[in-house]
């Protein structure tokens, strides 16, 4: 299994969040957080902002499923157009193993 | 080394918080997060929430203490009686080092 | 690739954070959280204060970095003087690819 933290635009986590579910992906994890990628923040007039607020989804999946899930929220949190820096970033790590808490059951 | 992720209702963190550190986890990282399961939210007469606040609790721990570990997290989080949907999940994932910023101590 | 992950004093965040940027790791993504270390919280007086705001750093570096930027995140951390309990953690996970989104561009 395979963890997918994906960080996004806050105004894109809903979209991103509704093109999973209607793919059969329901299960995630959301929390706010601040990011800053390689632009280094966003420069408006004489102001810089030098970190932003995303949001930070959670999902894990079966090896499988990543390149659809990947390409579905890549789809999904892409500025219209050809994308602008800022989008977001997935990052994939492993998973050994999971449960549930309310049977019991292990997946692995 | 293993990091145990474990994402409970919030009515339940400072229970399986309580049990971790009677057992000898006192360490914990403990994050407010939305979450939705495979049940999709919750229905509430014609309401429909379609996430849920949680609590994510991270814990470092050595592979040996897994077993030990998770079982004590799913019995502190559980629902009394059988368990509910929405419970909650555990992730588990491999961790290659851990560093303590005090003393710089290298633990893998 | 490697996500680090650095649990530090929340005053220390943004020292930590301009350490990584003027060494040229302007990217990361920060939350809030709280913690719990084995000194099992901190006592003031008569008041025993279970858990600690900390901050909640996450970087994706490669393997090779591993030892500068690990250096460089306990040395902004760290209390001054011989450090103290409480400064923080480091976790060192792997990660199996990355994607930014805006592009698309798979970094593995």
């Amino acid at each position: 299994m395979l963890l997918i933290r994906a960080i996004v635009r806050p105004e894109k986590s809903s979209t991103v969040m509704k093109a999973l579910f209607e793919s059969g992906f329901p299960a995630i994890t959301r929390m706010s957080v601040y990011g800053r990628g390689k632009q280094r923040g966003l420069k408006v007039g004489n102001v810089t902002y030098d970190e932003l607020p995303k949001e930070l989804l959670l999902i894990v999946i079966k090896d499988d499923d990543k390149e659809f899930v990947v390409n579905t929220i890549m789809d999904a949190a892409r500025s219209e157009g050809k994308g602008q820096f800022g989008d977001g970033k997935i990052f994939i790590t492993p998973v050994l193993e999971t449960y549930t808490v309310s049977n019991g059951t292990r997946e692995a």
